[in-house]
């Protein structure tokens, strides 16, 4: 067991807070960290509930007051995993504080905020990084290597989508992610966010944009109880301020082309958040429905025997994978939060720069906000390129 | 056997011709028709070829001049199976002499030449068809059926990917595919036209377009010489004039959001002419690479039971699978065209609309155009509705 | 066109009949032949029936007595496509008469019938090939290149299963593949046959054999009218005398080990003739239901790389593929009858040994009644070796 | 948070020993549980790397010596996760203590020594499990309830597979799995054991046997040093006592018929542990290595829109899913043994039978015995009936 300790302040307790807990719980049991990440205090807004799961969760302490508890001495990094509306004050907070910070994906719901939260990490001269989770799958890990590598060589078009259903059932009741004001978007920022960090990290930048969103179902049963996954309507309707589907096209900075489509109206699709990308020597295809899976082309296989081959990225070689089970144990959702968290440790020891960090955070938001430019013109929209 | 007949007339005899000669031989054994299609005369610009292809697949009589072939007294049917850019004048010709009419896709490479096409078969009062093979394809059928019949509820989204790799090679030289002139353009109206016809066939008309085109290898060796798919260099090299890769977004009539895929540089796709549907009941998934595979998901199924399932289109109660085989014995590419076949004589005899018909043909020229016109303008473009 | 002529009588007209002419028709369209085959006479037990089957498929004569037409002057090879009982009074007659022999499997029912057979033509010096047809779908000929080319390496397990579902419906009555005396056995023979003839063909000769059989829906209503794949029952019911399952071990002269199922009662396996095969150095899998893909596992692969690849088996250079439609136009059931009637034509122009012959096809049948010795005695039973 | 607790004692700190660690780490925090595990103490025969063990792992105490641990007044839970050859004395020792006892597969090498451990927990009136944990992953589970309510019928298939491949490489050097008097056997009792369960959970008891086993690399480098997946050879070779590869037909006492196939050598298979069911209704196929998804086909689908579909089984009404993450979300390796605890847990709370249990184990370890007396024989085996 390493000696130093690094003290966590984590922000959110439900279907996050719960991920990145899990994480926190795990990372070093696995992973051989220099530093031991210990669960100090955990926040969020209901006081006796977060209580509650601090108890169970094993966290130190738990308050209701965010603002305290980013500030306290025992507090070396703030993990932000509470809904995108708080992120930016959060993190603007965590940094004057002097602490390193971790936040959910969507960084924030406008570049002009992404660029705050930027600047004050930066000034602070402290660590961050977003958490965009599927980088470190390690199908998707190992993905990234091989065109590093320059296994499928110059890459040309990638087709990313990221479909889900949960919404098909016009009687699900709205909560809060059908709320612009707390959502910032609906699939755009949820899922449509995810493709384009994939793409970021994989492809490249992405220069131009065009597309359209809708809101097939408008109105929805008003919010009731919800239980996890299920819910139970209140009395009434609401409208629906969100978009239901993002769909864009896109020409990437190294001159590939590219399709995204982000929706949670299509039926079968659990959590199909996939790419395929096409090169000048080979092929690469993921879906997070079979994360441990990596389908692969390569033009360089004899004539007679090429073929997509699908591997199993759960080799003692593959990223990430060897800390966890012997080959051909399959990994989870949740392996991929703390295979994050081992980085994070990692780079905050060491003083390495984090990746993906509030740079790439920022720079998504700038894809998603030249999309919705590009939806009010009608035409392409360039994307920014954050400093 | 049926005692009318009906007497054909094939324009072309390379890869198409083949094709269409395979379906008319083949036809009358598996489908009960009410006239015997008889392979009267086929026409190519080189007569020698031309006679001894006819040699070899039964034609009674071949001929250099289409001219005068198409207006034999002995033929009944001018199947236009020649390059697009003869379409226009060999079908005008052909209705003219009263003949119906059987053409390949893409009708024609301009909105003009297709309006003067359909205005030529309506004038003459003669069948006329466009050879989409793959509406044809038993799961294709059965997907149409299945959508008519609402099993999948509203359609809200169809992503459209057709895929080939062919061309990855910067190596392989120059064919007429590649020349503006001869081919129209490239990705886009060899491929595309597939995708948008399945579009209209399965979810409807689109109103407008927002895309873009590119042509990543720009220049290639000069054509030598040909070998069904393999090509030996010339000397030299020819530049490129037409797109390798064409991609845009579509908004259909009815509401429902579309993207569009099509090129030759997917290193793995070999033939890779795919659809998804998402309904607000259900999905459907078709890839020319599983033809007789149609995958459909129902929101119907009991709540734990829920998931993609694959149907083998091969039983007797399947579209056109019944004419063929007992269950589970899979057909392959040029079952299609003998599908197409016996329909067209079975609507010649019946004197019954064809589908897709010259104008189906030449709205998907529209929807062609339409991109054509998005990329010069960089926005969205609205689709001319054919009369 | 070839000059010389090869003058084929068919016997059988029901499933096997129209595939075999299918293929007569088709085979000289795709290959360059060196005789072209020609229809020139069909046999079956009605007369009427076969006469205008002959007239619909194009044969020259029909016949409802075999025996005269086997023996005419203007026959060169005899194709039986009638049921298993008929096959070795059918092809001794053939081969005195001094005429090739093309066998549909099983050879015969018994190892002692098979013997006579194969004296038969032995004696007569004709060709004689057994259409074992999987053998000649591209992507299994590809795996038995493979397999010579060392690729996999020395093979250790060979596990075959050859699923079908079309008896599960206890009401689906009786035919004549469900009678000993008409078909020998049921899945034993049936698909069993295709199976051991695939193993032999790819993996080597069988030794010893243990394994069961088993009858589970016992009487089935007696057999009423059959429309192709539907049937309707007539009045009572009759017993049901061959099994619907089969299911073996097998110890191969290589040493490999050998499992192998046959079923007509597992719902969803439409024709699920599937095999897969571990070598010290990689694998291949191969299922009809997908019948232009063979899976392939090379642990030549970089090691990171290492991972199942689908190859579609539709190129030019692999086995049959390039005499029909440019890469990944993909084939069907009906291709591999062709493929075969091919081979045959050359084999006999070029007086070559054919394969599978009646030799293998006898050994075949060793294999099967080997098994049928084990479930008599409970303990395993050696092959009995054909010279 | 529960008020009680159960104190577990582990058995164990290698693969087996992290993955039950990280189980007892993790239950209480999904699943509400009516006691709280509470990690007291584990034990290992190296006991400096046991305590550093304990201290990364979190278990209050650790110790070189099980047989006090055992006997500790605050140890309410043995659980072993030991090599099998330790098993018996363990399991015994800890129900002679009044424990209750959690054991890893096989629960015992021998039938003799499986008897005497469910004799001596029977005896002590505690719980007793086998930590078959694959029964546990949702999938498996959700197929268990699906055969239960009759979805497919009556059962007349099930073939079983549990390939690997880490042993294909000749250089792969000696460890203890591959010496008989460590592990009992090699592929039969670690994979076979797997498959048999599953087969005894999900079709019922096993009547008869007959199978085969071989070793095929009877030789290897002696045993180096081992670092996880990889192994460094030690100098000389040594000989493997124990099977590569197990292979065995079965008479279920449902009138079933079985195949079963265990190997080391098949490579690209990483953990295929891969079941198929054909009932009379329906069909049931999971595999490992895509454990999230069972495929199911019913014969009660519409007749045209039959297919088998992929359940993801990570819905909150399926088994286990929803104590996890939101649909759609996978689950990997280790959760099946939270799973498990989770059961464990309550069952002893609440003073439920478990299951599997020592009787199961004990079974379990009949069938394999059979199948090596038939070895012995060539014929088949009776299967003993345990009490």
């Amino acid at each position: 067991m390493p000696s130093s300790k690094l003290n966590v302040c984590l922000i959110g307790y439900k279907f996050m807070g719960k991920a990145h807990s899990q994480a926190w719980r795990t990372v070093g049991r696995f992973f051989d960290l220099d530093a031991e990440p210990v669960m100090k205090i955990i926040c969020g807004r209901d006081a006796a509930a977060v209580a509650e799961f601090a108890e169970r969760w094993g966290w130190e302490q738990s308050s209701g007051d965010w603002q305290s508890a980013v500030r306290q001495d025992d507090v070396d990094l703030v993990d932000i995993s509470s809904p995108g509306s708080t992120h930016a004050e959060i993190a603007i907070a965590a940094a004057q504080a002097g602490k390193h910070v971790f936040c959910e994906k969507p960084l924030a719901f406008t570049v002009a905020d992404s660029k705050k939260m930027l600047a004050a990490v930066r000034e602070a001269g402290v660590k961050h990084m977003v958490n965009f989770n599927y980088r470190r799958c390690p199908a998707v890990s190992l993905a990234r290597q091989m065109i590093e590598a320059g296994e499928i060589g110059e890459i040309r078009h990638m087709r990313c989508t990221y479909l889900q259903d949960w919404l098909v059932d016009p009687n699900f009741p709205m909560n809060w992610r059908m709320r612009k004001e707390a959502a910032g978007s609906g699939s755009h920022g949820d899922l449509g966010a995810h493709s384009i960090d994939l793409a970021r990290f994989l492809t490249g930048e992405i220069d131009e944009v065009v597309g359209m969103k809708k809101t097939f179902i408008t109105e929805r049963p008003a919010e009731g109880t919800s239980h996890g996954i299920t819910a139970t309507a209140g009395e009434g309707t609401e409208q629906v301020t969100v978009d239901d589907s993002s769909v864009f096209l896109a020409k990437f900075a190294n001159g590939a082309l590219g399709t995204f489509e982000a929706t949670r109206l299509a039926p079968g699709r659990k959590n199909h958040n996939r790419f395929e990308i096409n090169g000048s020597k080979g092929s690469l295809v993921w879906c997070f429905e079979r994360l441990n899976e990596l389908d692969y082309y390569s033009t360089s296989d004899p004539g007679t025997q090429q073929g997509f081959r699908t591997i199993f990225a759960t080799e003692g070689a593959h990223p990430y994978a060897g800390a966890w089970w012997p080959p051909g144990h399959m990994l989870g959702y949740d392996h991929s939060f703390s295979n994050a968290a081992s980085d994070l440790v990692q780079d905050i020891v060491h003083d390495r720069p984090c990746a993906p960090d509030f740079h790439d955070g920022a720079q998504c938001v700038a894809v998603l906000e030249a999309v919705d430019q590009s939806i009010e013109s009608g035409s392409w929209a360039q994307v920014e390129r954050i400093e």
